[in-house]
């Protein structure tokens, strides 16, 4: 949908995914640092499950919104009569939406049974953000330049994403990696927020000059300051999640001590 | 050749390579992961070597058909009265099919003798792959926008491939890996049939307007629709896989615990 | 600042670290060669924190310098009278610094807490640096040949420096890694020097011309013997660090002998 | 120098070098894999010393040749007369040839002293090699196509060996990547010979039409034919390696027995 909405949506479900990626991942590390309980990891491979489904049900409501808003293809790629494609925009992005739908099927997957091989989720998830990064530079190759380049931003985004996500394939668990992951997340979903607020001033204005280079050389700044503040939002979550981890410890040190000796491995 | 067979002959060779790693693998992983026994890794590499005697083999039928096509070269590389070169295109491609054979033919020795190095099999592999995406590259460099584009599509899944299998001679038997080519490799081959179909119609229908932009957002789309089709074939493979090596399992419970301590190793 | 000030400032923060680190490593190498001391590590950590102490006064510097200027932006982003952004140059140099700052914010929590994860410290380092070439690359696309070549240059400096501490994540104290990451620091800051003298001829002399070829041609060259100096400068502090290490080994001999039991892990 | 001795020169020493590390590598692998001997391991660590010796020698050679032919610079790099730049083109070649003589003085020291840290004579290969690359990308930028197409070819080679030996600096006697080190040297060094004759004819006969775009696909594919011949090279070397080795041992096997207990570590 080449309006607000159709951005805002997208960036919305990227900004959840970040913001939680960066609660969990730090929650995850820091008290597999403290304890060493395999029943917090079994815990944490139940909650790899949910977001699965999360990302299944946000991949659905992104299709179904691209494939039917009012001027949307509604499921007809081809029309006889005029012998064209319909809505191509909306297809592709439906197709974006059925990778990132893959991935999130993979994790079930991986959940539910021993069998599937460890980081084929990673895989998915990274061929999902590769395909993402793939249609977008096929997509804008052909636009007024301001918009071409604030797509090209996001780009950066996505493709240092997926190159980041390919390598949990072999490193996984490693929490610096799983931290540059929630921040491009988090950058990409404010990102799409931004281009949305610039190409169709949701909240009025004058619209931006599309040939006007001063705009460019500030949005390009822009994009970088969009990434400080993931930084930002990054340490703070990590230091509250350090905070939590270590009032548990306490809470539950002597629990812990009458506890071990029964759900160790 | 540059018509329907040229492309579904390649597109042939590809999909059966795919689809047969699309099996071949998890077969493997699984039964290693089942039982620890060394004489199926022994008939797992017999295999291989099977496999490289039919690269050479498709090596060839690919030569000879680009050498004697009726419109063919008939290995005459100058034309002494033309001053001119004979049909590059299909000595190209013989170019292409010769890398191929030459991975064949290191698959072979690799099961012949123990003094070819380990991953020596992969390079020449990734080599061959990465051959022939530069051909096509230099290829399709001053053809029409969407024969160029069809072709530079291609190229995704040609590097991807060429990348992923050069890991493969650092991280032998890393199922994520194989699992990974042998997707690829399925695109590759539905691909030069697309490619075929779009170019030259063997089926009649009107030909595809090369300007017309749509066809151009319609096939880079359609391009991850076939990448979706082949996740979608290697997980089912994967499950038919599981479940023929479970019921193995349960088949030679008994018989393995009698020869348990004979071939192990 | 687009004027010489402006490129020496940050030429020379970068060749003091680069000076500076290719001291530090050696020693810290050689000496955990020799001895294994723990006391010794905690040494250089402590070193670590006070790196990154600088880079934020640096980093400060060049921001305060960037904005207050006479003709500086003054913290103004947006003239609302002119409609227009306000010195976006220096805003771009400010968001530089602004990313290094993060990174010795980040050295010192490094330093400070253990909850922090190894390697987060290389990954902001390498995002700093990234984000320095991205706003580079968007910087010069539009200028003259001759300045578009010689700050095309530096990125080569700058990407493969981005690179390095990247790889330094996961391979960390790794001395190899270290000394590159010295050498292309160096070469950054000299380069920084020499854009300077080319563009604004600081000391007076001709303005080079921006249409010759052959300066374009001189340059390419020159930058390559900034790199065989930085070498030159790598190997006689490789030396001097060596010899040192070496007379520390002979007079602290009897000491280490005596101390050993002490303090040792 | 652009003529044929110009490109005649480093393509001899590309081509000795390749044939060179051909019989080396496989030699050094295939007599560590029969005996455990150090005393085997020491020799070609004094092997690598000489290597770096001629290294710098034929670095001298062409320097000098580069200098100081009848129309060479003379080290003269700037002519106050003209005001010009004198022979840069010399200039560059001789830039080229000084981070290989480099390259050779750190093979040196990492033979001669212990403190070098492993991996930093494959690092200044690397290096040496991307420069050679990065020279020749600028230096042919604005060439006719045919010029700039034969070129490019060569800097497939030639970048594609900086990132395996790259790679040999962490995966270090790395058969397979010294294999293919050795192969793309062997290319490299034929397709600079290729180069000559093509450009300059010094056989005589009639001179290649820069502006045909067959000669261009022809040369493309010659690439690769100089690839496939430089694999059948590297097979029949590594082939002859392991029959000598064989032998060796069968002739030595009594005489091991009996030293064995000796020269172990």
């Amino acid at each position: 949908m080449a309006n607000f909405k159709g951005h805002a949506l997208p960036g919305s479900f990227f900004l959840l995914f970040g913001l939680w990626w960066s609660v969990k991942y730090p929650l995850q590390y820091l008290s597999q640092k403290v304890t060493k309980k395999s029943h917090r990891i079994y815990c944490f491979q139940r909650v790899d499950a949910i977001e699965g489904g999360i990302k299944i049900i946000f991949a659905l409501i992104g299709m179904l919104a691209e494939q039917f808003v009012p001027d949307g293809p509604h499921l007809y790629l081809y029309s006889g009569e005029n012998h064209d494609w319909v809505k191509l925009m909306n297809w592709q992005h439906t197709t974006m939406y059925l990778f990132y739908g893959l991935s999130g099927v993979v994790d079930v997957f991986t959940y539910i049974s021993q069998a599937v091989p460890q980081g084929l989720d990673r895989l998915m998830l990274s061929v999902a953000v590769f395909v993402e990064g793939c249609l977008f530079y096929y997509h804008v190759l052909h636009r007024p330049m301001l918009d071409q380049h604030i797509h090209s931003l996001l780009l950066i985004a996505v493709f240092s994403g997926a190159c980041s996500v390919m390598l949990e394939v072999f490193l996984r668990n490693n929490i610096v990696l799983e931290m540059f992951r929630a921040g491009v997340t988090i950058v990409q979903g404010t990102w799409f927020w931004q281009i949305g607020v610039v190409l169709f001033q949701p909240w009025g204005g004058p619209v931006w000059d599309e040939n006007d280079h001063s705009n460019i050389m500030f949005l390009t700044m822009c994009f970088f300051w969009h990434w400080a503040a993931a930084v930002a939002i990054l340490a703070i979550n990590y230091t509250l999640a350090y905070w939590y981890v270590r009032q548990q410890k306490c809470d539950t040190g002597s629990q812990a001590a009458f506890l071990n000796g029964s759900d160790e491995e």
